[in-house]
């Protein structure tokens, strides 16, 4: 790759090429125009010399300087929905699909094997994805902020209106089509006095510029729309589910939104949850609620994504027995199989709220006959905020590993029970999209992952590397680094899965007891003694909420992951860990420790300095110099917290502060 | 008094009047008009029937019901400025005064004893103000949001320009002057992008009106300048002091603004604090940029109101050389004898920023060439909104009393190095002006004991309940109830002068440790042994900023005012306090008794249901359940604090959540 092309804008699609020393030709198919066209427009980013000679026949003549290709596309409708095989056989590579989604993710595989120079010969890959539904949520309020946003304002909206650059807007397309993502939610889950509005026909019309725009790329919008509706724009005295009139004013409403969309993918529901309006405000339940909006979109093929994130936002620190972990699973575990076939419940990675270490949330074991949605967050609100690298694919991989039960595990449920995933997007209007340069990894994980979840995630960050700064063995240590930085950012934050210790609103930089005493369920209860919150059967009684065999396994101090002991159980400082390191020394150790890894972090990118383009070399310096104050401050703080707490001394007599 | 004319908005100038079986002559004097003016506005208010036939002659007939007395007014130009006598004699009562200001006092007073029922042929009052100047500083944005207001919008702002009631701010003005008040700054001290524009032509035509409405009620205007004017308005380069161009700068905004406002008091100043901009910033002393301020307001006579809430607010926590309370004296005291003598320094009343209980702020003492201004805050940023009931004349009293080296009190310094005393006010555009209803009696407290600070809360609290709801022995338990009120916050909130356990940001509700992470420099740094920080010579070294006298009273156990221990010394929780308990003990209990407490003022206050207004009542009654819920929550949360802190016990097996 020539770094001297390099831009940060164009993220994973940079230009220049390992080997283009040959020519293409390009033989069409039906649905492939588009896919076509990305190929052509792919090709000449990689700098392949384009032959103009393309047209109606969705045929081509690329001229390269050596030898000649042939790219064919075949048709073939016994290839799973969206996917497609990628064969290269001498000089001809094949791309056979069944529809054309396939066509366009196999462009893309093999634009993305030119880049990183692998032989074309070689090409076998087929292909199809886990669910048919890879979504992304963003948060963005039609003022033009975003919430929970670390790059920049909305790339989408401005002072309660559409502004947007159209080419813009197919740039990003592109880039999430590339990896898979086909659905795409442009308003925030807590819709404001604007975004209501979407589903009226005075915003519609503008909605419908945003679809033509994805829809070539086959990505369709969701719109995420307020439950309270119908008494905010309809004027009804309530937005009771099993009201007819409620009923009916949906039902327009969907018939309106579907005129001018006719390939809206459905709507996205924040019901009950943090202060905004929902079924149980009125007496019903969340089946209620879901339902009622599912029937509304039947007849438009359109779904309901559900939100699971319904709990109690205004507990009393005082009460031990209720226990926020447990609210998703008491909300909508016992009404499992009564939601209608196109509602998505979506379920959150963990039963909290995307800690930087959770378990998987007891809905997924526990929903067998609902389809769902697994839920992250690509954005860094409680993992660096775009300023800290986390590579999140690492957590990711974990939570699709991870056991519901014996020999179940949450990958064996995609394309089962789970029918989606989703993710709170890290995107914005910084020209890099992500802020972090480094945070593109995490938007690009997410997509590979939604579509094939058996990734690893070394396997995606190799490839995100190689794509992105080319392909080097000089990039192992990086690729190291962002393999690593996920259990760094944990070292130096909250330990053994307590999470909850940062700073109150804005979630940046540690407070550790900043949410002891508030409304927010999140609690440690440190005490001089112990800590954690005692989760078993003793306790409040939340692992019953997984199967037998995982409550046993979290249960047992003996089989509870290590990484996790806090979240399951309250422990004794002096508690020994099975290095025989007590719990606190624990603590003391990995706090220290984060902060030298993150030192070890600069010097691996300091390192690479001379392989690196100066622009994203130097942006990248000025956030790991940020990262290193924010380990230093919570290494600091969580160290001195529990010296006071305890004061038990380090053992290796490290500087804690009085 | 006749409660059925009672209304929360007329505050202490109530309806209705004890004995009125008189008429009233009036005879005026020089410089009465207005006096006059008021003697009838507040006859009429009282019930007496004022004869039309006052006119330019300033003399009246006002027929009542039975016998005649006569007010004469008399200029006496020996009396002190804005004093006055006040003197009964059989059916005459003699204002004699110098100057309209004294005049207008004395009427308010003789007003006041009317609506009491003092008997006119007693009066025999000589008065003078301690001080020439009394002011209130607003903290109202121009956006109309008023900054740590808890009493509705601003009575002057909205939307970024003027938008006021005139008769509502000339009902303001009397308030004011009718306890003696006679300066106000109506523009926050954290001057923004509206604001700012106070000093030029676009604005000061709308200020002027303002001036003309408190003009004849003798209060002056006061401008809150940003230092940083001649750069933001004049496109100077920097706003350095000594810089010729910057002092022309002002001297013409001084020009200007005077040409408009010819009596303006002068300007009110934050610089150097909390990220605003000031001298220090370019390299100049405080000094240097109060002096360069005056000697631009010099010839109009005009005063420099400069604080000195000058502080690192972005400390390290883990510093624990640098002292937040030493910082107004390190910054002012080298200083001192250098200001020009149109500089008035305005010092907080403590060295912290008005929390529940502060020493005095050591420059009182120590600035013996300097004029100063003593500082409250009415509103109750940190003394509970106006939620929780705090009568802060206590407070206040005692600051008036305490010594600032042996046989020498703030007392003492008033009308001689304290030449103001100062306020922010609780005022805001609620129908009663404050909120709760009860913190009215903390603004005309203020106003009180600005005018004469040898009054004691008792005076204060009995005057203030006798002029608002009337004199009735029933109402002695309500003044007890206000003069405990500051004692019970204190009990229930922080003790032993330890402060700041409030939640950030807004400062209402606990978070123990919620500060003590922060850069503010405000921390107890408490452990699980000890808390507190040692300011004596053998910690901080802040007590050698007072008086050795005093220095020698705080660093000693035995000497140091108990409450005020935590705030002095480091002491372990076990220490005996004089009473034999220990400390912690000791927290525990104000804690519980303090949650008593406040349902002692429930019960006082339905107790006296029959003789208040019910209007009045009720909104009284909700303010003390929502007190009470946050006394609970601080008693809860503290104990469980320091019970989880330290694993001690409460000795009489009380309540404490874990």
């Amino acid at each position: 790759m020539d770094i001297n092309k390099f831009k940060e804008y164009n993220a994973w699609l940079q230009p220049g090429i390992h080997e283009c020393e040959f020519s293409v030709d390009i033989e069409g198919a039906k649905d492939t125009e588009f896919a076509t066209n990305e190929l052509v427009h792919g090709l000449t980013r990689l700098g392949v010399e384009v032959n103009d000679s393309y047209g109606l026949d969705n045929s081509l003549q690329a001229e390269g300087d050596a030898s000649n290709i042939s790219v064919k596309y075949a048709y073939n409708a016994s290839i799973s929905p969206q996917g497609y095989s990628l064969m290269g056989e001498k000089s001809t590579v094949t791309i056979t699909a069944p529809d054309a989604a396939g066509f366009l993710y196999g462009t893309y595989e093999l634009l993305n094997a030119l880049q990183l120079g692998t032989p074309l010969s070689s090409l076998d890959v087929i292909s199809a994805p886990g669910v048919q539904r890879r979504a992304i949520n963003h948060w963005d309020n039609m003022s033009g902020k975003v919430e929970r946003g670390y790059s920049g304002n909305s790339l989408f909206f401005r002072d309660g209106r559409f502004y947007y650059d159209p080419e813009r807007i197919r740039d990003y397309a592109r880039l999430l089509a590339s990896i898979g993502i086909n659905e795409i939610c442009i308003n925030n889950v807590n819709v404001d006095e604007y975004s209501i509005k979407l589903i009226t026909s005075e915003l519609l019309p503008e909605l419908v510029k945003i679809a033509e725009i994805f829809r070539p790329f086959c990505i369709k919008l969701l719109i995420a729309i307020d439950f309270e509706s119908p008494v905010k724009l309809g004027g009804l005295k309530d937005a009771d589910p099993l009201d007819k009139s409620v009923f009916s004013w949906w039902e327009e409403a969907a018939d309106l939104v579907y005129s001018y969309i006719p390939d809206l993918a459905g709507f996205v529901v924040k019901a009950d949850s943090e202060f905004r309006g929902g079924p149980a405000s009125l007496g019903r339940t969340q089946a209620d609620g879901a339902n009622m909006l599912a029937a509304a979109l039947k007849k438009h093929s359109g779904i309901v994504y559900w939100r699971c994130f319904v709990y109690n936002c205004t507990q009393d620190w005082r009460d031990t027995k209720t226990d926020r972990p447990k609210a998703a699973y008491d909300n909508f575990y016992p009404l499992d199989g009564t939601y209608h076939d196109n509602v998505i419940l979506q379920v959150k990675n963990g039963p909290v709220d995307f800690q930087i270490r959770e378990p998987i949330s007891p809905l997924f074991g526990a929903m067998r006959h609902t389809a769902l949605a697994a839920e992250f967050q690509v954005t860094q609100e409680y993992t660096g905020q775009q300023i800290d690298l986390c590579a999140l694919a690492v957590l990711w991989e974990e939570f699709f590993k991870s056991p519901v039960r014996k020999d179940c595990s949450i990958n064996d449920l995609i394309g089962n029970s789970i029918v989606s995933v989703t993710a709170v997007t890290n995107t914005g209007d910084d020209e890099n999209w992500t802020g972090h340069l480094l945070a593109q990894a995490n938007i690009f994980a997410f997509g590979r992952l939604a579509y094939n979840s058996k990734l690893t995630a070394q396997e995606i960050l190799t490839q995100w590397v190689g794509l992105t700064f080319g392909i080097s063995e000089h990039f192992a240590p990086l690729v190291k680094m962002l393999m690593d930085s996920r259990a760094v950012y944990e070292k130096y934050t909250t330990p053994l899965g307590l999470g909850w210790m940062v700073n109150i609103n804005h979630h940046y930089g540690p407070s550790p007891e900043g949410y002891e005493f508030m409304k927010w369920g999140t609690y440690h209860r440190a005490n001089a003694k112990e800590i954690g919150v005692d989760r078993t059967a003793e306790g409040t009684g939340y692992t019953a909420q997984y199967d037998p065999w995982l409550d046993n396994l979290f249960s047992n101090l003996s089989t509870c992951p290590e990484e996790l002991l806090l979240f399951f159980h309250r422990l004794p400082y002096e508690y020994r860990l099975s290095g025989r390191k007590t719990l606190l020394q624990h603590i003391y150790d990995t706090h220290f420790e984060g902060v030298e890894d993150v030192n070890g972090f600069i010097s691996t990118w300091q390192s690479l300095k001379e392989f690196l383009p100066s622009g994203a070399y130097e942006s990248v310096c000025e956030r790991l110099q940020r990262q290193l104050a924010n380990a230093i401050e919570w290494c600091d703080v969580i160290n001195t917290y529990f010296h006071r707490l305890t004061g038990i001394a380090d053992e290796k007599g490290r500087k804690i502060y009085p």
